[in-house]
Parts: structure tokens; sequence; C-alpha cells
């Protein structure tokens, strides 16, 4: 299983959305993470696909998403070539001492606490995905409420000269 | 027209997106951005929509939602209540002077720069809708390239004592 990031360049239509999501569904294509949202110009937004799968599978994702009058450009997001992030937002229940631990813990990998209750912390963070699944990893053994991830998007890196 | 963003918590399922994506695009509902991703628990995702449309149709929406077989729970994230953020990327073409003043920009919003070339520079970004368009609002006049938003993702605060 690899795995692949895609941004689709798509017509800002309120049936896209449904038309991808349906083509992975019909083809039992897995989606690991999805987001869209609005662009430079109000006429396209971008979507962004995680998806794994083994060689076969990859590229017909890629062939069956090209067939869709709606995409527009689809661009391969590879490691090196591109910069890839997702967002995390997660509430962890605390007592004092904890809470102490997890601020520490938070200021390693410069996330940000973004609320603090009596009882809770919530922190937020950026990176890719190994820096996020290396702080969840570090988070085990505290308890975490509740953890929401946006999902990967990313842009090319410039080519160099 | 108002806005609402939902926190949905949906059973992790090849078809979930596809029927959520399906019942916004039948019933002309406006989507303005969507993210779905993991959770803490492997049998769940967390999906984020943002939504506009009038009180009729807002409630509409969490109604048909909630028939939704694999939609658990849904949530309203309302402002003061909750932390909602998005990320951004944003790639600029510039010249030297450009870019040291897109730099300063980027360091007043607290924005990384992550990519820079001869001819470009690409800014990360996270935060609340406002400062993210305070900041697009700013970079008018230079020459964006690419730009790509994750949508809103976010977690209701833990209520006071």
């Amino acid at each position: 299983m690899k795995k692949m990031v895609l941004s689709l360049l798509v017509d800002n239509t309120s049936g896209v959305l449904a038309r991808v999501a349906g083509l992975f569904s019909r083809r039992g294509y897995n989606i690991d993470s999805l987001t869209v949202g609005i662009t430079e110009d109000p006429k396209f937004s971008r979507m962004t696909v995680a998806v794994s799968g083994d060689d076969l599978i990859l590229s017909q994702i890629k062939k069956q998403l090209l067939k869709l009058e709606d995409v527009k450009t689809i661009t391969e997001l590879k490691g090196g070539e591109s910069v890839v992030r997702e967002l995390m937002l997660v509430k962890i229940l605390t007592d004092m001492t904890e809470r102490q631990q997890i601020i520490s813990l938070a200021n390693v990998f410069r996330a940000q606490v973004v609320d603090v209750s009596a009882d809770s912390v919530m922190i937020e963070m950026t990176g890719n995905t190994n820096k996020i699944e290396a702080f969840i990893k570090l988070l085990d053994g505290f308890r975490i409420s509740e953890m929401v991830r946006t999902g990967l998007t990313g842009l090319t890196r410039t080519a160099g000269e």
C-alpha cells in the first residue's frame, strides 16, 4: 500500500464534491483525508485528496478523476517537491501536573495552546503527517477527549533553476 | 445568508463522504468548505462542513444530516464557544524587494515562510477566517501564483464551571 496526495483544481459547483466522492465510493477506493476550500479565483475550488492503494489503483484513480468534467487539473504532491501540511486540534483532560507537562511538550513541537480550562487544555498544531503523529504518540498516556485533523493540503515547490 | 460550521462524527466507511456530499448536492445546499480526516478512534472520521444559507436552510441541513445512518453526532461550532481554525498555503511570485516585504508581513501575522526560491516565496498560515482573510487582503498588489486553504476545522471549548 502506497500513499498518494493529489491536488485537484475543480469547478466551484455544488455537485463536484458529490461526483468526486461518488467515484471513490463506487470503486471502493480508500480516501485517507480530503479537504476542499476556496482559491484565489472564485470560479474554482482546490481539493486535496490523500489516498492509499497499490500502483495500479493509484494510477486508475488519477485516470478516473481526469475523466470528470469538473476536474481541471491534477497535480501529485510528492515528498521533496512539495510542501504538504495538516492542521490538528486536540483537547486533553488534565490535572495541574499533566497540564504543565502537555504545555512543555507543545512548546517543543512549536504547537500553540489555544484554550485552557480547569480540567482540560486544547492544543493547535500544524505540520507534516510525521510531525503530527510523533506528537500524538507522545500524548499516549494522557487523556485525549477529542481530536480533529483537517487532512493534508499542499502546494508544489517552485523548481530551482 | 448566515454561516454555520458543523462538526460531524461519522462512520469511517468509503461511502460516507459520497452520501453527505450527495445530500448537499441534490438539495442545492452550498458547501463553503469541507474537511474530513481520521480521529482518535479508527472506527470514526470527523467531518467539518462550513455552509451558508438562511435560518430555514441551515436547520434543514442539520435535520437531513442526522437522518443519515453514518452520521453519529452533529455539533455546531459557534463563535465564542469553540476554537475554529483553517490552514492556508500561498505561493507568491517575488523580486528581492517584494520578498522582504512579504516576509515582514508574514512575521506580523506569525505566519511561517516554508519555501523560498529565486523568484517566489511560500507562506504557511493558521488562524480563524478573519485573520486569514486580513492577510490575503494585505497581499493584494503582490503576485499570488497559487493558494490552497484546508477549510475550517474546530472543537468546542470546555464549558467553564
